[in-house]
């Protein structure tokens, strides 16, 4: 496994949307891409539903075990959004009116518009850093090592660019592809096999792929060290010529 | 909550390439839909990598806390695909030669191409039952509660077809949608929270869209009992027209 020297994160996808079909979630590989370039790699993803025991339960459990929690969901001004409250138990601190964004918040609604739905998105557990939001105002925020980003895409993604800049990742994730047309897993497997036992701190993956009329096999060493990377990736490139196909570099295109 | 009568269902998907954003998972929403549809409502969904520890553990504890466990991914012929002896390590039982898979797999192969590699995915969790495969021979298996599928979306809608009649669900969840373009959440948010503690045995869910020119909300009641279903969608209806709006039946469109 490569992630010794790296920071770990865990991604929870909180909504009961999501477990039921209606939402397809489309925060897991934005933030799975983004985690892993800053040197954080994602090592779990957790999607709970909107239900205060379990989130309690949940923020707990994970935020001993990785370096940095992210949560995305249910922190809207309506009855189901209650992850920032649940935040504040897991903690055990009072959930209260957060003065910065309170202020934030009272500045960009019309008078008599900031109502006490709009308020809970200004109530925050007590001690937490604001995350901006530079499309809708109502910011997220960071609590210890547990990051409250909102589930709207486009939110998520300006709160976790605003947040970015101040994690302290590990080193980069070098990573090499090849795919090869043609070529069948179960052919390459023990070739495949006796490569990943030559480098043994890299992963080394499989991942077949089909389209009309063919399809074929991608394979991806990733690791901390980019020389190990590089000299797998052409050891998997004379398995796969071994075997009369014409392996090319990089993903197979989409 | 609506779950009490229903049993439950937990996801583990089972792979690197969704942690490090490679792949896009298109599994989960497939899944939750359709474990809707026969009354088997997702309550969880865990992305673990392809760790035996991990696997093992997660196992353990979801298939104790959950009705039924399903996993996709990690049960092809290479190095990186250790789901099936992970349940069986998982269940304490032998992991071996399958004679109905191995079967299956040898009339499929032509001779001396069932290799060590491609005898592996013959090889399962002592007292497995096999999950037929419709479209690459393969079989998954249930070992106890836990489903163990493919992770190519193809393959795994075949397994889960194959496996699904032979399922219990509960009783059907029924569901209604109003949705309203110009509706901001924070206005409606108070009646909401009045209309959902009316019928608390409902799922009432609020979800905002955003589209070019402006957006809305879709506001979506959910249950076992179809009779109040309704009656709290007439009243979200009455809700939505008081704010001055023009609710419409059912989802927005896409």
């Amino acid at each position: 496994m490569t992630a010794a020297a790296n920071p770990t994160a865990c991604l929870l996808v909180i909504g009961n949307e999501v477990l039921s079909g209606r939402t397809k979630d489309a925060n897991i590989n934005f933030l799975a891409n983004r985690l892993g370039e800053i040197g954080i790699p994602l090592r779990e993803v957790r999607i709970i539903p909107d239900v205060r025991a379990t989130i309690i339960a949940t923020v707990n459990e994970v935020r001993q075990k990785f370096d940095h929690v992210f949560t995305t969901g249910g922190i809207g001004p309506t009855h189901d959004d209650i992850t920032s409250e649940c935040v504040a138990g897991a903690f055990g601190v009072p959930w209260e009116p957060h003065p910065e964004a309170w202020a934030r918040m009272e500045r960009h609604y019309k008078p008599g518009e900031f109502n006490a739905a709009r308020q809970r998105m200004a109530t925050m557990p007590r001690g937490a850093t604001l995350i901006d939001n530079a499309i809708s105002i109502a910011p997220g925020f960071t609590m210890g090592n547990v990051h409250v980003m909102a589930g709207v895409p486009r939110i998520m993604q300006a709160m976790f660019e605003s947040l970015a800049p101040t994690l302290a990742g590990g080193p980069p994730i070098a990573s090499r592809a090849v795919h090869a047309d043609g070529v069948m897993e179960g052919r390459i497997a023990e070739g495949l096999a006796a490569i990943q036992a030559r480098w043994p701190d890299l992963d080394i993956g499989s991942y077949p792929y089909y389209r009309m009329g063919g399809g074929g096999v991608a394979l991806v060493a990733k690791g901390n060290d980019p020389d190990a990377v590089e000299e797998a990736a052409r050891a998997i490139t004379v398995l796969l010529r071994a075997m009369g196909s014409h392996p090319v570099q990089g993903e197979p295109p989409a």
